[in-house]
């Protein structure tokens, strides 16, 4: 389905006007002008994402949860043990994991997607499962660089191409989804990195750490940056490639795949952010595309999101990742089409508009 | 189907033992603990509503909009003509109104009441309209109480019993929806009035009004509350009857009706605030059962639910009102509810638990 370069050439600009024909539509439904807000606005950044007013219904869905390890992991940063990784990736395979509950409430299908777990996954009889190891896990980023550029490459293409795959199978709508034990570490590295915030805004405490292992963490992240920058300049290729996450760069790939082929991608937590904001500097415009599913607990996302431009749909305190915050947003997102395309006009419903002025 | 007094009286406490399992439940589940957030939270609160863990799902839903009319209109408090009021509930008769199309995408039920509408209403053929006027529209607040007491409780009995034959068809779910122009202004009176804070922070915009209306909007609401607290002094149903409002009586009696069968009661915006918040003093307990479904862009909104003690599940920059912002919240509370009930356990999916101590 064609590699991330090809799908990063690909990205073209919002239809400025179908999006600013979307506006004035709005205008003539039967409501006060505006009152609808953030529906009002993503139905406008839909129709400049699909080309036409009103907007298509970003339906069906998919969520890809991408899943690797974290070399880092051997530096203590995340209390769970690494065959957590497999064993979640089975767990979404069975479809008892939150995003496979959350992705089935919102008619969404989930795709997982092997890029770079350590262990032996035990996927259950019948059970669907993209493989696609780049490697059994990255390398330990304080030591050598996580992933070789080759590696960085090839999980890039992953995410692209499982994008367009998912589009040509008639897709309209992708979520992006995450799974890897120790994954925020490398998450807040990278967000740091580009966007020059300190480490210790960045962190957070994950799936749960206590106030000493947040500050090994921080510590772990900075002398990571410290040695990236050293070695890897401001080149956002070796940057990533240096810090790592095979997810990560394969959600950078989902992200520009999915902006390449006009569909909406929504971006997750920390994870999925981190990896967005990578995807902004190899894939110009690709942002654009992008509707920020929430607001995660974990600071890094906020900070992220706040660099790329994005406001989050819903923040209902989630950090969890998976997807699943993203998945949440679906719903709002596909209401946001569906109002622009059958509320009724003031003419058509006979409906008697504002006066200009108020007489008291 | 039982009036506003026979529900106030048979609202119970939340089922606490069924909360408590279900919290307890969730930590079972395969996630690191609380990392669902809201969704946790919500869960819970169901738990206690239906008194099952895990809770059973709140569907089938249905919006309830409440229509009348404000004497106070004639104060010009508001740019949009009377006559909207009842054109609007023909749209909603038709299907055309956001709320129609939110409720359709979220699998919902829309009921329109004709509480206190002014004009006559052209209903569309072989639409469905309660027609349980009361009167047509209220007084004007500043000259005269809104409603006399005893209407008062025929537009409290109406919202109740709309409630309990919504239930006892099956509905699982509520959601409070509402119509009439220049309702915003005895919304803000009651507010104010309730929860002691002054016009000036309680009054906003509406559907939309500039400085110098907005102005003498507040002095409106000032002049009304001092005439409502002269003549009523703190007396809950004295005050309702006197700033009044036929909907925001009826969505009070809404409210009880839910919370006394034991279902939950997404809260809309401001008008339903104003609701609920009069609820809240004509019948205890009931709050218990309601979930602030947005946060409106109309500072009220945010002064009854912090008042209240609701949080919203959603903040969208909405200021609609008819439900719609409730009525976005559905599939998120429908989501914790399914969170308890399908996700994997630990120990149903064999996915180890987070070490005690970490390593570094």
């Amino acid at each position: 389905m064609g590699t991330f370069s090809d799908a990063a050439g690909r990205i073209g600009p919002l239809d400025q006007a179908a999006a600013a024909e979307t506006a004035r539509h709005h205008d003539r439904l039967t409501k006060p002008k505006g009152s609808l807000g953030r529906l009002e606005s993503l139905g406008v950044q839909l129709a400049g994402i699909c080309g036409s007013c009103p907007p298509s219904v970003p339906s069906p869905a998919a969520v890809a949860v991408f899943a690797g390890d974290h070399g880092v992991l051997s530096e203590g940063v995340s209390p769970w043990p690494q065959e957590v990784t497999a064993q979640m990736v089975a767990n979404f395979c069975s479809g008892g994991a939150a995003i496979n509950v959350l992705a089935r409430h919102c008619g969404a299908e989930v795709v997982v997607v092997d890029v770079g777990v350590a262990s032996d996954i035990p996927v259950p009889d019948g059970a669907e499962l993209i493989s696609a190891k780049v490697r059994r896990g990255t390398r330990n980023f304080l030591v050598e660089d996580a992933m070789t550029k080759d590696e960085a490459i090839e999980a890039l293409d992953v995410g692209a191409s499982v994008a367009g795959t998912l589009v040509s199978k008639g897709m309209r709508a992708l979520v992006t989804g995450d799974m890897g034990i120790g994954n925020t570490t490398p998450s807040a590295a990278l967000i740091a990195v580009v966007t020059g915030r300190p480490p210790e805004e960045v962190a957070g405490r994950g799936t749960g750490i206590n106030d000493a292992d947040l500050a090994h963490k921080i510590e772990v992240i900075a002398r990571g940056i410290e040695r990236a920058k050293r070695e890897s300049g401001d080149d956002p290729l070796s940057l990533l490639a240096s810090l790592g996450g095979f997810e990560i760069a394969a959600l950078a790939g989902f992200v520009a795949g999915g902006a390449a082929a006009r569909v909406p991608v929504l971006i997750d937590g920390v994870i999925a952010a981190a990896g967005a904001l990578v995807a902004s500097l190899l894939a110009p415009g690709c942002v654009d595309y992008c509707i920020a599913g929430h607001r995660s607990t974990e600071p890094g996302s906020s900070i992220a999101l706040d660099h790329l431009g994005l406001d989050p749909v819903v923040d209902l305190e989630l950090r969890l990742g998976e997807g699943t915050g993203a998945c949440l947003a679906l719903p709002v997102l596909q209401a946001a089409a569906k109002i622009s395309q059958e509320m009724a006009t003031f003419d058509s419903a006979g409906v008697s508009e504002k006066a200009g002025t108020l007489d008291h």
